[in-house]
């Protein structure tokens, strides 16, 4: 069975880096199967890879290796970080990046090996780590342990007065609002604001809706989502990552700036 | 030999969910080569898909398993299909993607297993059933015999007046305008006419013409393409998806609007 | 252990092509392990693709074979190359785009097969080449040998007056200028002058700046870079490729245009 490396950077794909990566974990772990999350999360934005992998990660086997390079601090002393989790491996920086695997991770520091470059350590050191951990060498062979790995965790919702209030906290390709608050929440909610201004109807998905109308349903990474049929309702509202949700049994605008 | 799943859908490739589908997969199938057909179709629009996979499809081996979802039914009662068609297999939903190889397919109708998303069926219902046949699986297994699958033939060429009128239904990333018209019609042809308006000369290669001059030649998918040297015809032009096109002996565009 | 392919093109990812072409390699040679290097290069920029593919090839293993097409001349009488260097392959049109290792190369001259497009050698000449070559065909049995490999080396820097000058020969996502100026010329040096009117302090990272500051430093690629913190150097400047680089001891900016 063929070692699976997964990677998730910023890198975007126009350039050399992500094959750059590529050939260093194919040089060292031939026949590794190398299977791409993204490489499009914004630029250093954190929160937004975090959010990637809190939703991929856990649909691989057992045993996979996830890369993940989000590093705007790449060259400071930030730490470089591989970690075990639910039977995954992770290298990443030490900078909240890990945050969704961290409660049941064990977690090391890796070196900087002599002659890195000082500003991409995506090729130079964690994807030497990945490889390394893909031919199955242990965890603590590659580091000393870390007790307290920087957690960053994405906005927690909160009750108030009867609803639930939580925010955006990722916008998709198609313009949906994905929100923080549970899926759960929105079975026997009425109304959902956004924004404190914009409310959407509940229904089971986008088609619910007439074209162009707003909807809020349970999304199918497990909170709720709120869109648009057929056209983006982030544009359409004009917010953005942030803004807030209020999902409530009965009108929850009123609730708003009271 | 590893099984070949490939995928071609409108989910682009900034967020998880091409990823979350290959993790699928290959929890599923694993050892499973997985290659990316496109995940940029334009949002919702099956005939682009549709045009995507009859280029793409029959240049894999055997027993490719081809995962296609555009489905901006998503959610409503609309099938989920599995085919096999010369010696292929296909899953993709019942809205005509898979017209281009209906003509000789078995086609079966897919189950939404409980707890499948609304919203996400090439995670939930797809996947899992393209990795059923990529373990050899009979399709027969899948579910019940579908005889009416949804087709929505691409348009269809005329002859008229010793022309050949078909249409644009493809715009590729270089400008190049993709039509209907068998490019044995340009064989003898004398003139070419777009949107009843422009016309281009007749050649073997963009490289025919001068720098930005319009040409018409046999393409690479086996129609009539039109391209400009060194620049977008269709953005040259203003002309889209639908845009008339003449093929004729002489000059076509006097018949046009007469 | 599968043999190993890797695409570089311009022909980007929406379309069919790339698709294609994975199609016939893996027809012709299953279980190849296909990874893409870019299919992003700029439309018919060759410089572009050479110098991806000066940062990538060699960080594969020995043995890999490496399809390179950036061709603005397909369909004329421009040749069509297959090459070997330092224990890879190449395929590539004859157009300079092998230029990086063309110094060590061996290099023969590809037959257009009977019934190859005129348009999409990528598909019917380097593909079929690549997968023979993947196979373990020797080099000499895909054509007769070429000795005058069309070459089109990057701009080289030179000396003057106590400074490296050079120019700006890529620039990436980020908008970090790259240039031609070997990493060492900035070990010691005091300014870098772009354009002739910008300069940039010397660092080790882009952090070693205030927010936005221009820094200039040794990068990844063992060239000198110019960027700004968390903003695009490139437009930040509004410079492109060619613009000119001074690195030197002093204020280099009073030698231009002097």
């Amino acid at each position: 069975m063929p070692q699976l490396i997964t990677l998730l950077t910023d890198f975007g794909q126009s350039d050399s880096y992500v094959a750059e990566v590529k050939g260093v974990l194919l040089s060292a772990a031939p026949g590794a199967t190398l299977i791409d999350i993204s490489h499009e999360v914004p630029l250093g934005m954190v929160v937004a890879g975090q959010y990637l992998l809190s939703r991929a990660w856990h649909r691989y086997p057992t045993g996979t290796v996830h890369l993940v390079v989000v590093d705007p601090g790449v060259g400071t002393p930030r730490r470089a970080l591989a970690a075990s989790a639910g039977g995954h491996y992770f290298v990443a920086p030490d900078n909240g990046l890990l945050t969704p695997v961290l409660d049941a991770a064990t977690v090391v520091q890796l070196a900087i090996p002599d002659g890195a470059s000082a500003t991409f350590h995506g090729r130079d050191v964690f994807a030497p780590a990945a490889a390394r951990l893909a031919l199955g060498e242990a965890l603590e062979g590659l580091g000393p342990a870390v007790a307290d790995p920087v957690r960053s965790p994405l906005p927690a919702p909160r009750e108030e007065r009867g609803c639930v209030v939580g925010e955006v906290i990722y916008i998709d390709r198609f313009g949906t609002l994905i929100t923080n608050v549970p899926a759960a929440a929105i079975e026997g909610a009425g109304q959902v604001t956004i924004g404190g201004e914009f409310s959407a109807g509940v229904g089971r998905t986008f088609r619910d809706v007439e074209l162009g109308s707003l909807v809020a349903f349970g999304g199918s990474g497990g909170t709720v989502e709120i869109a648009a049929r057929e056209r983006s309702a982030a544009q359409a509202l004009g917010v953005g990552v942030g803004a807030e949700v209020r999902v409530g049994a009965t009108d929850t605008r009123g609730e708003v700036g009271g």
